[in-house]
């Protein structure tokens, strides 16, 4: 099945799914190093629509669409731009834009815009983040990212620390994740911030192994993949609870001891004081590289909606 | 004669000028869908200014200049940029960007904005809306709308609906249309918001009918050609007066009942409430389509004085 | 010696180096008159990160990148951006958008952001100007001008004027400049802005001539180079002090009458008011050309760093 829309890592029901585009992007990889890209968004317009900013995101899918021959319109924040202040429902700026463009990549701060925005347009949508729902490229650069530093994508350990509330990220990143199998997951976060249930259903009927705790050190020893997110203080209610936690949560080169000498060290940036700026120079920080993948990823997607 | 910059519907004192510029805007349509445009902007950079922030005419003039092979230099909303907050002047940041592009789209929150720039820009220049002044292609795209529609752009009942006052594009369509014949227009607004004297002098001049009223359900049954505009609650002083007068300038279905069979809705969007959502499946409501239309027309333009 | 980033005037040790440049830009003026600019920078992305607005000196890094067959990726106001927001530190930023870019144009707040930047940067990074420190393309393009206007960059009494201290164009410009024999320069300054002791340095150590007053009209008459800069009133404690010097530091056509038949009148613009607009049409008043200059010297500058 071809995908028109890249809206959700739900939409990946089978591991073939996701292998097409693990394999077009380390075919993006080595075209871009040799020299020899596929020009297959030639003459095509890639909009880029950010009502909400993200300076990484928006560049990378940019830098993609440029590198495949392709061409960008798009606006920065669109939260602050004309339709949005005049009060336009999403659903008529995307017919209008899809008017112009051959394919849209949206950033919304609502979850669902993404879903809501697909079904009125006919061009190709992908979602580049809506809310605290989906995240799909992310999840996809992240998968590939795993395979390409520990050769497998599954019977692995992997550890996900920090804001799994709110962390879209991690929950189109263990969607996918969890297709492939023998994989065990170990969630740590503070209660407040825990996996949504949702997630752990998922889990549960792919009979795939979760287990959850506070604890971040007391995994480190067993993961093959250590993925941090941010914590914000601001999802605190006291600062007491929070000064109790965030150290539990921050990986610096004490922890990194403790971890196996073949670990993943993952993030999708941007880091705040999560990861301490020591723990950079260690081979296994894999986060530099992660987001230099997301360029072959974002490549590879924009190459299997328009370019076949 | 060949015009340089385009400023103003006032500057089209022939149906020739403007019959030109709609055989030229059919001619990009099917470029566009057979993939043969013109790509008469190659090499060419234009520079898109826009010192209030307008997503929908801004992505349209970038995509049309970038499908006719040209690119784009540009600012999103230079009101909040560099030149501007540190105090320089109009003319100044003309002169300078006219030193980098070849051509200049300029959208600005002052009347009279587009004829300062031009006066000192080398390169041509297109208002893409000044104020509430004039919003040219706005008017050009309009005409192209209701030619495609109804097949002529004579001998039409039009009714222009909602804010008469400050609305720019209201101004620049009549004037456009008022150069052929035997059109009627009906200006339905309130009082507070009606048409400026300046248009209905020149509609005398031009010997063109018109009448004007309070309402809107008494002109649906003639018209060929109804053309809705957002009334802004701001605009009014007592809320009362707000109150009674809103409901009477929204096209609701039950107002599409007493429509003409073959009437075109118009619009320039973003709608608001003005225009119901159960209204966008009539297949009388052009406003999506007149959208689209504004590409044509741009690249109409934009090879018209950068493509000769 | 080749740079591999552009990032202070300092590095600019021989006067050769400065040539070699100033060659380029020449060039690059004549190719592009000629329509025949090299397409060297075809199939290269340059980034241009601003993390504080400049439309000017964004414009014309982007036409330069775009007139020589390049693309370009960016950011209008990265202060407002995401990675900025969320608390990322610009060694982080810089190494993932290195990751995407060819080369990156950075203009920063903050003094040595752009060193900071170069140091994490696998790429080519210019600084495009960072705090009141640096801003060597515009000294470059300065110089261009200068070497035009008056056919050499020796034996020229060259007058400052403004604000000096937070000038870095004027950092700049002097440090350029004295590389190059028997120049004097005179400094005019309210006290409170007068020129950093390190550049005084500089000149001495470079046994290069200068004086220093705060007395506009008294060089006019010798300067060969008028080199008017802002005087922003916030830099004045009392206004009294303000109201005292601001005139002294305007140049209207009375000023002017004062100056040398042959004199170059430049700024690096935006000018609020320290030029009078009567000014412009002097055939001395060298701005506007001096701007365009920027984008000849900005093309010479990638040409030079991607293109060889």
């Amino acid at each position: 099945m071809k995908l028109k829309c890249v809206l959700s890592t739900e939409q990946f029901t089978s591991r073939q799914m996701v292998n097409e585009l693990l394999d077009l992007a380390g075919e993006m990889e080595k075209g871009l190093q040799r020299g020899s890209l596929p020009q297959s968004l030639s003459g095509k317009i890639v909009a880029c629509m950010f009502f909400e900013p993200s300076t990484r995101t928006r560049l990378s899918f940019e830098t993609a669409a440029l590198r495949l021959g392709g061409q960008v319109i798009g606006t920065e924040n669109a939260q602050i731009s004309s339709s949005t202040v005049k009060g336009e429902i999403l659903e008529d700026t995307i017919r209008i834009v899809s008017g112009y463009a051959d394919c849209i990549v949206m950033r919304h701060p609502q979850d669902g815009a993404a879903e809501v925005a697909a079904k009125v347009s006919p061009v190709p949508l992908i979602n580049a983040g809506d809310g605290g729902n989906q995240h799909p490229s992310q999840a996809l650069l992240d998968l590939y990212t795993i395979k390409k530093e520990k050769g497998r994508l599954e019977d692995l350990d992997i550890a996900m620390v920090g804001d799994l509330l709110y962390g879209r990220t991690i929950h189109s990143t263990l969607t996918l994740l969890s297709l492939y199998p023998n994989n065990r997951f170990h969630f740590i976060a503070p209660q407040r911030l825990a996996l949504p249930q949702k997630y752990k259903d998922l889990l549960k009927e792919r009979n795939v192994f979760f287990d959850e705790s506070e604890d971040m050190r007391a995994v480190l020893p067993k993961a093959d993949v250590l993925y941090m997110t941010r914590v914000q203080k601001e999802r605190f209610e006291s600062k007491e609870e929070y000064e109790k936690l965030k150290d539990a949560y921050i990986l610096d080169t004490a922890a990194l001891g403790e971890a196996k000498e073949d670990a993943v060290i993952m993030h999708a940036l941007p880091r705040i004081n999560e990861i301490a700026l020591a723990v950079d120079k260690d081979p296994r920080a894999a986060y530099f590289r992660q987001a230099r993948n997301g360029l072959y990823m974002r490549m590879a997607l924009l190459h299997y909606l328009l370019g076949g």
